[in-house]
């Protein structure tokens, strides 16, 4: 069982303190090595596993060909200003062939796990003789694993796998007594600039998350720009979590006055304090209008646009 | 080419009278047929039939199995209070084994055209030894069949099909020259009820129009249930049209505390005077937020409902 730190519990100066102290003593000389996604939780690792070991820490960026736009470049920019060497490895062809024919979500999840954890990573922890993985799960990925609702990317321990045995390292993972909320405190106070402690949640399994059935470079191309005009249009209104979904269903729509079956993007825009619950943002209504607007003139194919009206219960923030 | 009249142009009782004159001609002697579904474009047709043949005229109402929730009774019972007894036909069973498979929307509405004209129709007019065929066509069908956006299954002679040829009788559309708003005119000044000539557009497939994939009696019962929902919550407000559509795809969710791969239904509601474009109404944002969670009490499998926020162009009013 592990006991929630809750964010008014939360004494952020102790806390980076003692996990600084635990990865030190844990690694002792060995090396360290942790995956970089750009999202809160990865990069407050980051920064923890920074100050715990310094050069004894490789940080390393997955491009996965999952990314959202400029990724890879946007990430390790606002890290090398933090004086955070970032390593991008190209791993795009690893994840794509793990993910070809693959439909159903927990599958998906458990292709990207595979690729991520045994195939490239298994390869970057043999290179470089690391021992440790740091890791950012928090308290809700191991929550909803453990209920059955979606298995993250990111769980080992209750799934009942031994990493050691599996992957060949061991897995620490400071930030597993915290929530949401929580992690973007320990990341302001280790001083992450804005755009990375206050980002919005962002899914393990990246755009693949976000297309509904076959993950295909063209779906990938096509919710990568719908995704771009959705977190260009939402940002900085004070929302959760905001996501544009690719579906697998065609709808008829018209096209220079023809008939042109075509693809449907699902925009959802959350409410929620910690992704425990959640209810739908109420958009004013010439916002939506822009948000469909722009994704069809952008995003070829498209002729679609729906605005996700369910609250969490029973839906779930991601749609996959 | 065929003259449009507009509703500003339109002298309803001259209309009436000029029409009820040409079908008399027409038929003369003779039997004729017309097929009610209770929208509004053959209600009109069935009143002006009756009008100008009387008993000559039979009016049957295909039970396709695709209908609305007490569609039958509803609309036989309006019209038995205006002296036209209306024949009830089930044919059911023909309809779902004519959709069986089928998955593209094109081919489904060629599924139905064949089963309502060929197959049921075409028995019904031996039987009933029927030379002619009263239809309630309208231009926008036309329009949209000529110009290759969809399909509309009452449309034969722009698509070079002879009726006579194909099917053993000669069609009558009274109501080609008329749009949407023309039709709803006549059929006030015909002595139709608001409930009947003020009613919202339904597609010529029905429900079959309104489920993305194939069509089965399972995923029928769903979407006839999120359309009562639909309708109960949105009549009243003026709206031109609006609808429930059951999605192909699945999404996660979760029911009970547990992860739950359902269904998604999309709610469209349009602002429109002639379907040839319309805007997705600015519903309240409590009022989309009680469709979310009536629809997910009330239709089983369902974990998640969107709005479309997309105009027509490039979206079409129905999906399929």
């Amino acid at each position: 069982m592990i006991s929630e730190i809750k964010l008014h519990d939360l004494n952020e100066g102790r806390f980076i303190e003692e996990k600084v102290k635990e990865i030190s003593d844990a690694v002792g000389d060995g090396i360290a090595i942790n995956a970089l996604s750009g999202g809160v939780d990865s990069s407050v690792v980051t920064m923890l596993g920074h100050r715990a070991l310094g050069r004894k820490l490789r940080t390393v960026f997955i491009q996965n060909g999952l990314m959202r736009e400029g990724e890879a470049e946007m990430v390790s920019g606002i890290f090398r200003k933090l004086g955070v060497e970032i390593e991008i490895i190209d791993a795009r062809k690893e994840f794509l062939d793990a993910l070809k024919g693959i439909t159903d979500p927990e599958m998906k999840r458990e292709a990207i796990t595979q690729a991520f954890y045994k195939k490239v990573f298994g390869r970057i922890v043999r290179e470089s003789s690391a021992k440790y993985l740091l890791q950012g799960t928090i308290l809700t990925d191991v929550d909803e694993t453990v209920a059955g609702i979606k298995r993250q990317h990111n769980v080992f321990a209750q799934l009942g796998i031994d990493p050691q045995e599996t992957f060949g390292y061991r897995i620490l993972e400071p930030l597993i007594q915290l929530r949401k909320d929580g992690v973007r405190a320990v990341g302001q106070a280790l001083g992450l600039p804005q755009a990375i402690f206050a980002r919005i949640p962002f899914p393990g399994p990246a755009l693949a998350a976000r297309i509904i059935g076959e993950v295909t470079e063209e779906k990938l191309t096509v919710v990568r720009k719908a995704t771009s005009v959705v977190e260009g249009l939402l940002s900085g209104r004070g929302a959760f979590q905001y996501m544009a979904i690719l579906h697998e269903d065609r709808v008829t729509g018209m096209r220079d006055g023809k008939r042109d079956f075509g693809r449907q993007i699902e925009i959802r825009c959350w409410d929620s304090i910690d992704a425990r619950t959640a209810t739908p943002t109420k958009l004013p209504f010439e916002l939506l209008e822009k948000l469909a607007v722009d994704i069809i003139s952008e995003v070829p194919g498209v002729v679609s646009v729906t605005y996700n009206i369910t609250s969490k219960p029973p839906s779930t923030i991601e749609a996959v």
